[in-house]
């Protein structure tokens, strides 16, 4: 991608109206734009990144037997009613839209009102059962105060999961599968570290939820972080909805050892046992011939929220650094060059047609005339793992200097390294 | 895929409530599901079939130099109301959508009034110009009466590049290659050979816009082809909106002989002027430091539309009939055999695995217990290119019996050449 081709342009300003870290910088530096509070527009740069986060999740629910599917946006106001979930007093948040013919429609924040519909076609008998199904997709919510960027919005792009089986056993196990590809996802993403499983308020099917918390500065929830696990390699928290003080122990270790946190909730299953699948009478017939009401799980996790999430636990003083799992490019290539007959861009422009044809996703920044301090600021702002900076200095010196965005580290490799090194961890 | 596994059935009854053929087929194959009218959740066959139109759509749009964005779902009522188009005696189809704090947000069936504001952050000077972006995303329209399954939707996926240029030559030179791309586009889809270019009304800033029609015998639009273009070798038509009997000649040829067909609209492409930039102020700064508005045009494509289209165009009395370019498999293979120990299965079960290592996307009918009828005509239903049928007769007879799905055509081959045959031309 040549930087002086992105229509999208870095500003170094901070936005007058952001209002938080990650809405600050993913604008600024032209991830994302803001259409109104709560709502954003991707943008080239940051729609990468936001492919990136969805292929991960897609490859971990596809490894746990997930079938993809895409649900639609609306449902009728009807099925809403039979869950009991259409009245703004018991979901606050749900849109309700105004139709032709005097109709109104859902405008979804979450599933369970389709798929149950749905998947009543294709289940009869306990030979169907189990079987998973998730959708990538976008969900809306009414927020009476939009805040937090694209952490919390009034659109957001979601990933959720619905399993489906005959009993509760059957369910338990595949709940440990979905926690073992959460924990993956985490990993993958960069965010393993700083992720607890976190136990929360259940429902009238099981004790607990569970949620993916990270560990942010900025994080609106609160979480109390069991250290008796952590001394067993565990990372296990407790929400602050269910902790009392003196009282809680790990639901994990029965320690009562705990630490509190600042943390935004990236993810959350639920044991939704049987209560959506009776008011819309999704049941199965066991080999008995007598019928049951299906059993059922749920798997969410933010998709656009991880984006914001990432930006928020990596970003330093001069911008965003992004994991290389899911950074818009692996490299950010900036020649130093008055024109382009030097060799410093002549160099520099044949590493990046290299590397493109290799099919590593490089940024060249080929804006000669703009200023040296704002081309380096740029990389910077960007957040691109490595900068590859091609100056007739760096030539003498041996070839390349790479600057790691994370550590800072900078060195010099000569043009054959970089080239294989790039080619290797791609 | 393993058909045990895939939660969707087929179903051989014609679906009570559908509307049109592409809805009775998807429905039944369980290729999408219906959510209420004009309404479609897109199961794991559909949503292959649906990505891959996508691909094809965003590599002739990449093709063209637009950068991929994703636009929200969401905008104020704010930017409408400028763009003169809030009213729903302007725009009837508009979503209003009632929001907290006593606001109303549209929910775009168009993204002008979100493109518009959003590149102007990005544009100041004549340098700045063109630039071309796009997106892939779901669209909304208020109709009232949905009709004809997905190809008249209340939510739909469309692709739509907006351009963005200094003056007037700019924009028809890209106008001209974006219709290429078209052209493409519809022959990658297989329906180069019954699509026309079709000239419809235009606006305040140009004569004409354009059409990509597809003749359809359920088409809902009249267009007039020309037949003085067709023996030019050209696909030109007129839109029976414009078509005045007796005085009107084909722009391209000068021509009077048409030729009247029903035909459905694929997509469509503009030359917008400064229809938006002019309210929004959408400006750049000429070489000699004098502003004006920006020229646009918009180039729209329905995604899931073109899904319904393709479906009908070549659909026949046992099912379905996908292109190889757009199929949810490049093949559907059926062993007929009692159990998993006979030869005819373990050979057909290799196979499956061979070719899915491979990359070749397969059907793998492993259903052994169910009728054979049944999953023969599954097969047929489903409509995926190649159907191999592996059974002790057909390994007696030299190995596989390959059937073409859209001519009929049987055939043995042997294992080693369907193979072959297969991973070349995926």
């Amino acid at each position: 991608m040549l930087l002086s081709k992105l229509f999208t342009k870095t500003s170094k300003d901070t936005v007058a109206d952001a209002d938080s870290i990650n809405a600050d910088l993913l604008v600024r530096s032209g991830f994302v734009n803001k259409t109104m509070a709560g709502v954003y527009s991707y943008l080239p740069l940051g729609l990468r990144v936001l492919k990136k986060i969805e292929q991960i999740v897609r490859e971990e629910m596809n490894a746990i037997d997930g079938q993809e599917i895409v649900m639609s946006a609306f449902a009728p106001k009807e099925y809403w009613e039979k869950a009991g979930r259409w009245d703004n007093t018991v979901f606050e948040s749900l849109f309700h839209v105004p139709a032709a013919g005097d109709k109104e429609y859902a405008l979804n924040p979450t599933h369970e009102e389709v798929v149950v519909p749905l998947v009543k076609n294709f289940v009869q008998s306990y030979k169907d059962l189990p079987f998973y199904t998730y959708q990538i997709q976008t969900k809306f919510r009414n927020e009476k105060r939009a805040k937090s960027g694209i952490l919390r919005g009034r659109e957001f792009l979601m990933k959720d999961l619905y399993s489906f089986h005959r009993d509760g056993d059957d369910l338990d196990k595949y709940y440990e599968r979905a926690q073992g590809a959460y924990w993956k996802i985490m990993e993958r993403l960069g965010l393993g570290e700083i992720s607890y499983l976190t136990y929360a308020t259940g429902g009238s099917f099981s004790k607990y939820s569970h949620e993916y918390q990270v560990v942010l500065p900025q994080g609106e929830d609160t979480i109390y972080i069991s250290e008796d696990a952590e001394k067993k390699g565990k990372r296990i928290a407790v929400n602050s909805e269910i902790y009392e003080e003196g009282k809680t122990v790990c639901p994990e270790t029965g320690g009562n050892a705990f630490r509190k946190a600042s943390a935004s909730e990236a993810a959350n299953i639920f044991k939704l046992g049987t209560k959506f699948s009776e008011p819309f009478d999704l049941m199965f017939t066991d080999d008995k011939g007598k019928r049951h009401p299906i059993i059922m799980g749920c798997y969410g996790i933010g998709i656009s929220r991880l984006m914001g999430i990432i930006a928020e636990a990596f970003a330093d003083d001069s911008g965003l650094v992004w994991p290389a799992s899911v950074a818009p490019a692996a490299a950010h290539i900036i020649p130093l060059a008055k024109d382009e007959k030097e060799e410093s861009f002549k160099k520099a422009k044949k590493l990046y047609e290299d590397l493109t044809k290799k099919g590593v996703e490089c940024l060249f920044d080929d804006r000669l005339s703009d200023a040296v301090g704002s081309r380096m600021a740029d990389a910077d702002l960007m957040g691109v793992p490595k900068r590859l900076v091609i100056s007739a200095k760096s030539i003498d010196g041996g070839g390349v200097e790479v600057k790691d965005r994370a550590s800072g580290d900078v060195t010099i490799e000569d043009f054959k390294k970089v080239f294989s090194l790039l080619v290797t961890s791609s």
